[in-house]
């Protein structure tokens, strides 16, 4: 019995160890340059060997997403302490540090997963797969930023709108930004938590209870925080 | 001759008819839930003479998509005249037709086109020609808002991003609201609008050139505009 313990902890290892490997090399190029044989000779075990652990490409391929969202997701985590602006600044970084170490791979996953045709195999179950799992990611973000906010049960119409629709430009910003980055990353962190309170504060300009909830959020930021920061800046401009 | 040019014109108005009948169904349903016999039929025509203009669902369902993304790049076409806050109003306007006539297809189509595995073809090829086309309505998209604002040229890299993720914003926004239309949507085409200005405020307000171009587009903004009603009301909530 305590042999078949060690047994399968070692498979599950092996598994996670292949796992990684197939990330590492999706992160950087597409599925389709990225064969079995190298990730058998990156990982040190033979090429039958993979394929015992996994039944193919495919299923490498999509293990390898799940990781990299159950990564993305964590990103988002964050102790509730402090104020809000440090804490989507905090989340911002360790999301682009995520964007950066996984650039073609975090693009791959964002538009759908790649037209991977591993072996033949048709992979229109990956990109559904795919996009159940950056859906899990978005939502996770969501509920995160929700209940940063303070905000338990559902959130009203207008403030879903304006939170899912950030994460969205978070995404989308990280993508513009991945071809090219023209623009330092801090300065699009930074940009990116301020966009927020943006986005926050135009639907709240038409909405009596989202506009209640802000006021009492930006009565706990710090004169230096980001949000501050952000209003100093926009007085600066109108006034020029 | 005659007979053949009048053949020739004969065929292509069927092929443009067959695309507009499977663009209405696709518009309502997955491709998956669309049988070729109802494409016929609604067409007034036998099955095999569908086969005789399109080899396949996947060919009509392509052709569908390009006609969808034909006429969604025309909503963002838009004269050069009055305030820009006016143009991006009206751009908003006929964006929500599309997206309201267009339901469930605009949401496959901005999701990368759905799982569809037409006669057991592989639907890879669509899903890379969907990203293309998706990225073609985009990439027009935001030359039309640059040529609004008067840029001329390649945008400095701010500016891009600015552009740029309005535009995935837009997007993003239209998809949430089609699950479950908890919003108005005039309320929604008008706070895109503004969500333009405080995106492009809070770039500008680190960035001398953008601040300098905004400065310009806001001095020919009228009194009742979207621009000064959202001053307005940003005002207002900051003395409340």
């Amino acid at each position: 019995m305590t042999t078949g313990v060690r047994r399968r902890m070692g498979v599950e290892e092996r598994r996670q160890q292949l796992i990684g490997v197939a990330l590492e090399l999706f992160s950087r190029r597409s599925p389709d340059e990225v064969s079995i044989d190298e990730i058998a000779s990156r990982a040190g075990i033979s090429r039958p060997l993979v394929y015992h652990y996994f039944p193919g490409k495919l299923s490498l391929y999509e293990a390898a997403l799940r990781r990299a969202s159950e990564d993305l997701t964590s990103r988002f985590m964050e102790p509730h302490e402090g104020p809000l602006g440090s804490r989507l600044r905090r989340v911002m970084a360790r999301f682009f540090d995520f964007v950066e170490s996984h650039g073609p791979g975090f693009a791959a996953l964002m538009r759908g997963g790649p037209a991977v045709s591993a072996g033949g195999a048709c992979s229109v179950s990956t990109v559904s797969a795919t996009h159940a799992l950056v859906d899990s990611v978005r939502q996770a973000a969501y509920e995160q930023i929700l209940s940063h906010m303070g905000v338990e049960g559902p959130a009203p119409a207008r403030l879903e709108l304006v939170v899912r629709s950030w994460v969205s430009l978070v995404e989308s910003t990280a993508l513009i930004w991945l071809d090219g980055r023209r623009v330092p990353r801090e300065e699009l962190e930074a940009q990116l938590v301020q966009d927020f309170a943006a986005l926050a504060a135009v639907a709240a300009a038409r909405d009596e209870e989202l506009a209640a909830l802000l006021r009492g959020l930006v009565r706990n930021e710090p004169g230096d925080g980001p949000f501050t920061d952000l209003a100093v800046r926009l007085i600066a401009l109108a006034d020029a």
